[in-house]
């Protein structure tokens, strides 16, 4: 079944396009939980029993996990999710060339087995194949990213007069041969949501940049949705919600999760 | 010490400037070696063991390594470099943003504990930040890579003339204020090593390509260098040069790292 049906399908099962980042930073986990074998997972799984009814998708980050025990805890992370009918996300921004993209394509299926992943385009269309090839799993590639950087190469101007991130947007429109590729781009400035909407019609967007990241989530819906199909993430101001609660910080993540449900649902 | 000022120190010490790929396909393990705990070290440590005469660098690839047993192999893989005063590079070809970048920073340190890696541009400087403002530590930026795709964005015309991979190089150039930062450009053509070379005359390359991807050795080594510093890497065309020769398999790659050595150094 292809990604986007399925993520339609939990759009509607939970009236909800809320992506909950989970970026475990080891720093911030509460100390009750600190003495786990997998301190990662054991909060992760709390964040899931409490978030998962107001979620449409997981989105773990990678950098978070990079270590033996991180995978561990991204392996059972990912298939306790699945269990709940929640797709994952692996926000891993990923790119490489020829056998070494075909080697990262492991992580949606073995390594990992996520329902989707995120690319990195500069690598260009090949770096990419070993995703783009997967009709059954999402392909997220960056277009516009939230940050003060994101400006340095992605608004650049093209000799044809658009912006780099524009160019990329009509590019991956072309690799989208499965209908199974959306696009990345920050909610920081409504207009360039709205500028690569009109690009590309059809394909959804993940919209970081709401919560921690401040962000605007009327033009994160508005634009962000592609026939009522796209995610907005919040990471850190869901997870870390109850950072000062003790053993109820799950709880407050799960309040979290239903506000910024609320938030966005009036604007769909 | 700053890294580049370590490299030159081993290309002297070597008289080498041959980066060995450390790839350890999975599929491609010598069977003597797969009943070993972690298969991957295994055959790491035998590939060091023959190559590290010839080898400035050694560059394990991420990509190889995304699973709990291979960042434990990893890890033992690059002490076992460093052990044998060789940099490592870890090509991961990483980006993300604010705090998710400092998490993948901590592969230079407690994690892995590299001494350089590479990095993906398409997020900007900020993205980069962690990595750039370590002076003891190299970064690669990925600037015109070899694959086919490499020219659907990298050689993309922008308003003020130039191709995109130019427009990065001379972003770099200004984002280099440790004397830390090296460009990844690929050896498929010589004139855009030697164009890149022009817009940024002291800054050391990473040439991939030369070996199992073909590419053209002499102008690896006339461009690619700066102050006769920087790397021509192989991986596939080391590793795997004695796969058909059962337990021999190492000698017949530290051969080929020797005859790479050879090969280039005509040209230095």
């Amino acid at each position: 079944m292809n990604f986007f049906d399925r993520l339609a399908d939990r759009i509607a099962a939970t009236d909800s396009v809320v992506s909950v980042g989970l970026d475990p930073d080891p720093k911030r986990i509460p100390e009750h939980l600190t003495g786990h074998d997998l301190p990662r997972w054991a909060f992760n799984r709390r964040i899931i029993d409490a978030t998962h009814e107001h979620a449409a998708a997981f989105k773990p980050n990678a950098a978070f996990y990079e270590d033996p025990d991180g995978w561990k805890a991204l392996r059972e992370t990912v298939a306790y999710a699945r269990g709940k009918d929640v797709p994952v996300l692996l926000d891993a921004k990923r790119a490489d060339i020829g056998n070494t993209a075909r080697q990262y394509a492991g992580l949606l299926d073995d390594e990992v087995g996520v329902d989707a992943i995120t690319v990195n385009p500069y690598l260009g269309r090949d770096s990419l194949e070993p995703f783009l090839s997967r009709a059954d799993k999402g392909v997220f590639v960056l277009c516009r990213t939230s940050n003060p950087g994101g400006e340095d190469l992605q608004d650049l101007e093209l000799a044809s007069g658009e912006p780099l991130y524009e160019r990329v947007a009509a590019l991956v429109d072309l690799w989208n041969g499965n209908d199974n590729v959306g696009l990345v781009v920050g909610a920081t400035t409504p207009e360039e949501l709205q500028e690569v909407r009109a690009v590309v019609p059809d394909i959804p967007f993940l919209v970081p940049g709401v919560g921690a990241q401040g962000g605007d989530a009327e033009a994160a819906v508005e634009h962000g949705l592609a026939d009522g199909v796209g995610l907005v993430n919040s990471s850190r101001g869901i997870i870390f919600a109850g950072e000062d609660q003790g053993e109820g910080f799950a709880d407050a993540s799960g309040q979290a999760a239903k506000r910024l449900k609320k938030r966005l649902n009036r604007y769909r």
